[in-house]
């Protein structure tokens, strides 16, 4: 290495690379392709780019590297970085340079182009039956005659007042007992689990509890944080899986722990970190923001952090100890990872979970941060490639009170799907692979600002018409270098291969048509590989065309011919020839144009009407367990009465995935398009 | 202070003091009046004088002091102390010199003189029906056709073989689980907690599987470390209560609590410790003891550690993981300490407990080193002065269950009553202070070496004639010199007031009379208080008389009328005037001469064949609970069926107790004496 250059990591992404010495950290970052924050032109006047130096860490990634610095600390990163976040390692990025070897860490906020995360709480119906309820009692004090203890006179006043009884109290809760008693003169507010266990004891009348609920997927975790009482969300916070540094992808994850001594209990201790946060910021959230705001005696004097409360807003000013309920979902191997479960098994043939039913764990022996006698509830799994995210999206969606016959799908980086009614559930998995969310594609990107989420091709001219996200005016009302397109994120993707079809720029099954008058159509020089454009140069901010090559195409039809396989050998087992609805379930399901995706063959027929994108529902599912406890039953119950089809070993399965590869033929198989699209289109063979 | 001297405490006992520099440990030991084992003399040879030098915590008693050392390490001692012992800061006090101020740790092995505990388990009948229970379980490995997880599969399996239904697993004995189960090629030991929760999973066969039962008193901690299977009792191993550092008496604890500010914790932390190192000396004891010895290379060759078994003699060689359960009892105000409950209360009337219930706590969250999984069950307490230890008492000897009307003594540090049977019983406590096991007496000392145990005296000579432990020839058959007397133990002390009352050297109340012609009688010249000298100084090893002083009786009476008068109140509560069976629980019991008992009134009349020493009940009681799991509930019904009653709101309370004091009218109040003592004495008034 030469000695003006210096070894930088960017984290999560793990962009890596030499950059010159003295540059800031944000010049780094560009020469990386990192964006951060930095609404100020690095003028180091908003703040934006904190970012985290976490130096010494650079043995964890097992590289060989004399330690060496950021250069040190200037006055004027005060202003925006607190005592608690400079004991972090917390810099402006465009304060800090680069002195040597770095490894530096992105918060979430501090990203430019964030992801735009469709995780948001739908308005759902849910039971009030929360587990952790609140009780108020008042007891008389002790006296010679009636001198009972101090937890067996409150378990006589609620079983008096509130039919409970049999209770049993956390060992940590009991040592709290006889101070809450006291301070609340024999006034106490008591939170009992399930009915069962008293989990928390405090002074006067009773108020609210708080709990979340938390959604872990592969990518993005999300959590909603609920009044238990109201069932209002009270804020949802979502955070990258601090996980991706591991590997993209379950599999990945699976064999980063094979391969590393103690690489589970680092990816485990890593999530919970980051569930510890995402419980924190919904505390924070609960204070008005804070500035840091020069005293009174003047200019030069010393500044101090003050709160600025929004004007009309009552801030709820909670704490960890007011947080005494979790609940938890995610794919069997996030599931397995977060307990450091291995994971071995649901990663190799017949993929057995360590456990499928549901777990009540004390908060403390997982590590999370909050009331300390509360329980975490984790989800039912229901099969090594079901987890406990499908079974959210189950309990939500409760496909199993129904007379319809669903197809529910779940497509994150892996697809899960459902298939039957109140008689019949069957499951299954298939390996989708991330190229419906742009990973694999040469121009694929996350859904951010600049990505292009609506693609259309005019079938005559072949132009290409688009909408990138930040920007309502679609490509035909704007002026070329309006647009800066960046990259085509996972709902494009899903528009290109039904656009490419129907304007005749690929065969059925899938070729580029070699007899295309367009000039957007041509080969690269570099591999005589076809591609199309989609955005041209100047309509971009990478400067160079953005297109999709023949290989992309290859990879949609993987992941498309997987999904669309998986559902009609799930249909053959369950001899059903017709489905009445079908639920997507994810981000991916709001950003889906049905008919778009019955032209692709994205999944089988089905009145274009029921196909109804359900949101994120495995959030939502776990949302309900924790507002209703009867749903934690009927999770258990689902989870083994769901049955898992495995369909890699089904007889024909290599022969329907090829099949299902191709565009299918519309008419034949999707009626419900007949009067949806043109008949020279339904009719192309 | 002077240059030449420093400050040394002595722990467990506290004796403290300055010393000069340069004295060995166990010089500055016999200066300060602690004893400490050296059977070699002091030449380095034994190995018995390692005592543990505890430097730096001289500010955990509010002592001032510029800390210092003990010169250094010297290589004799390498024979006897192995590297963990080193680095915890062991030492030989022969080896070892005074550099400056020191806080030196007496352990229990090297304490000479040390008490002889009467805390061996009985032989008592108890059902074979433990908490934990060991299932050995075969199972089919997974496939594609049936790809359960590994949890369900055990269940499956246990709930076919063994009728196990609806189990739950322990969270960290999931981790274990797959593992487990592959290393056994899916064959393994389950151990199932309560035929609830699955606290361990071991590959292969079943094997046995172990507990133990703790009895924490105030003065001394007693394990009985036993075999879940064959329920033997392995090993018994006693501790002095490291709390003792912290005041001799409950109350003393408790202020200890009220005053410092982490009085509570220092005080459970220690017990817990003492709790661990228990059940590490009978994880130690299930190998063989290891010796250093010169390994082959000749005489200068290095050392190394071996084990010397015994002959014909097989261990066990367990592990911490080996013990499964654990029960624990103690009284009202140990129980709190131990589990970090606020005992303050317990000391303020009207004596409510935090707790009556037992509690079934994970031995993770109490601090307990045993199998992650497992519980610690702490038995419940009937009332503030009657706790869990008393509890143990009563399913031991199962009063409730018997027609006869008992009454049940325990006597520690306090006094705990019980009388009744089947139709009713009742509870109280006494306070009859530390008197009776030697404390407040001039020359009371524990049951040790050297202590007088048996005494009589001759109501015609006044001669004494006396037993010391250690030596089975009583007085009038030794040479003065060979008795080597130190001081007088709980049982001579039991005997005194009866036999100075009936040969006639003290009144029916307690005074001495001034008529006697023995020269054993006189006053003591500093003080003019009336003594007796039970042992003239060529017989004792302490170059001085040891006298019995009018203080010393008068003690022994406000103990004896404390006891006597309960009993008396308690009997009138129940309406009673005749007992059918006294049970003597503890040391105490072991010793007491029951005629002896009856004539000075330490209780009410009882046909004396019927007076029946029970040994360490509480204990037994304990071990029962750890054996038989329906002696659980059995405990926590009578903890709440048995009355208690504070006898001190008594309106008469104060009259009974003075009257109390009183060595009774034998034979008003003693008919059953009638045969058993000459009639003079039975006649005396």
């Amino acid at each position: 290495m030469e000695d003006n250059k210096a070894i930088v990591i960017f984290q999560p992404s793990g962009r890596r690379g030499d950059v010159p010495k003295d540059v800031t950290l944000i010049e780094a970052s560009r020469l990386l392709g990192v964006d951060i924050e930095a609404l100020c032109g690095e003028k180091k006047k908003c703040g934006k780019c904190k970012i985290r130096v976490e130096e010494g860490l650079f043995e964890k990634f097992g590289i060989q590297s004399s330690m060496s610095h950021a250069t040190p600390w200037q006055e004027e990163e005060e202003k925006f970085i607190n005592e608690q976040e400079k004991k972090a390692g917390y810099r402006l990025g465009c304060v800090a340079k680069v002195e040597g070897d770095l490894l530096i860490f992105v918060p979430e906020e501090s990203r430019a182009g964030k992801q735009v995360v469709s995780k948001k709480a739908r308005d759902i119906h849910i039971d009030h039956n929360p587990a952790v309820k609140v009780y108020y009692v008042e007891v008389d004090p002790p006296t010679f005659e009636e001198p009972t203890g101090d937890f067996e006179r409150i378990c006589r006043e609620l079983e008096k007042q509130y039919s409970l009884s049999n209770l049993k109290i956390d060992f940590f809760t009991l040592r709290q007992l006889p101070m809450a008693l006291r301070e609340g003169d024999w006034k106490v507010a008591v939170s009992v689990w399930n009915d069962h266990e008293i989990i928390r004891v405090r002074p006067g009348k009773a108020e609210a509890s708080y709990g979340i609920a938390i959604d872990v997927g592969t990518t993005t975790v999300a959590g909603y944080f609920c009044n238990l009482n109201t069932m209002e969300v009270v804020d949802t916070v979502t955070l990258m899986n601090p996980q991706c540094k591991y590997g993209e992808d379950v599999m990945a994850r699976i064999t980063f722990h094979m391969t590393t001594a103690d690489g589970l209990k680092r990816m485990s201790d890593d999530i919970i970190e980051g569930l510890n946060w995402i419980i924190g910021e919904a505390i924070k959230n609960t204070y008005p923001p804070k500035k840091k705001v020069k005293k009174a005696e003047g200019e030069d004097g010393p500044e101090e952090w003050v709160e600025v409360p929004e004007k009309d807003k009552t801030y709820l000013r909670l704490s960890r100890e007011d947080v005494e309920d979790v609940t938890i979902c995610g794919n069997t191997a996030m599931h397995h990872i977060l307990l450091q479960l291995n994971p071995e098994y649901v990663g190799l043939a017949p993929f057995p979970p360590v456990i499928h039913h549901s777990l009540d764990i004390k908060a403390r022996d997982l590590g999370i941060n909050i009331n300390s006698g509360s329980y975490v509830f984790v989800l039912p799994n229901e099969a090594g490639f079901v987890g406990a995210d499908n079974v959210g999206v189950l309990i939500c969606e409760e496909p199993y009170k129904s007379d319809e016959i669903q197809l529910l799908i779940d497509i994150g980086t892996n697809g899960e799907l459902v298939l039957g009614n109140k008689h019949k559930l069957i499951s299954s998995s298939c390996a989708t692979g991330p190229a419906l969310e742009g990973a694999q594609i040469q121009f694929g990107m996350r859904a951010a600002p600049g990505a292009m989420e609506r693609i259309t091709i005019d079938p005559e001219t072949l132009e290409v018409d688009y909408k990138v996200i930040g920007r309502d005016a679609w490509r035909q009302y704007s002026e070329p270098k309006e647009m800066k397109a960046k990259g085509i994120c996972g709902s494009g993707i899903l528009d290109i291969l039904a656009e490419l079809y129907t304007s005749g720029v690929v065969t059925k099954s899938g070729v580029f048509r070699k007899d295309q008058k367009s000039k957007r159509y041509r080969r690269n020089p570099e591999n005589n590989q076809p591609e199309f454009v989609l955005a041209w140069a100047e309509e971009t901010s990478i400067g160079k065309d953005i297109v999709i090559t023949q290989r992309d195409v290859r990879q949609i039809q993987l992941a498309k011919g997987a999904l669309h396989a998986g559902c009609k050998l799930m249909m053959r087992r369950m001899n059903m020839d017709k489905l009445d609805k079908i639920k997507i379930a994810g981000a991916f399901g709001t950003h889906v144009d049905r008919t778009k995706a019955l032209i692709m063959g994205l999944f089988p027929d089905c009145e274009i009407e029921k196909i109804l994108s359900v949101g994120n529902a495995a959030g939502d599912g776990c949302r309900a367990a924790l507002l209703n406890r009867a749903k934690r039953e009927e999770a258990n119950w689902v989870s083994r009465n769901v049955e898992y089809i495995e369909l890699t070993v089904e007889m024909d399965f290599q022969q329907q995935f090829m099949e299902c590869m191709q565009v299918p033929h519309m008419k034949d198989e999707f009626p419900h398009l007949e009067g949806v699209v043109p008949p020279e289109i339904l009719h192309q063979k």
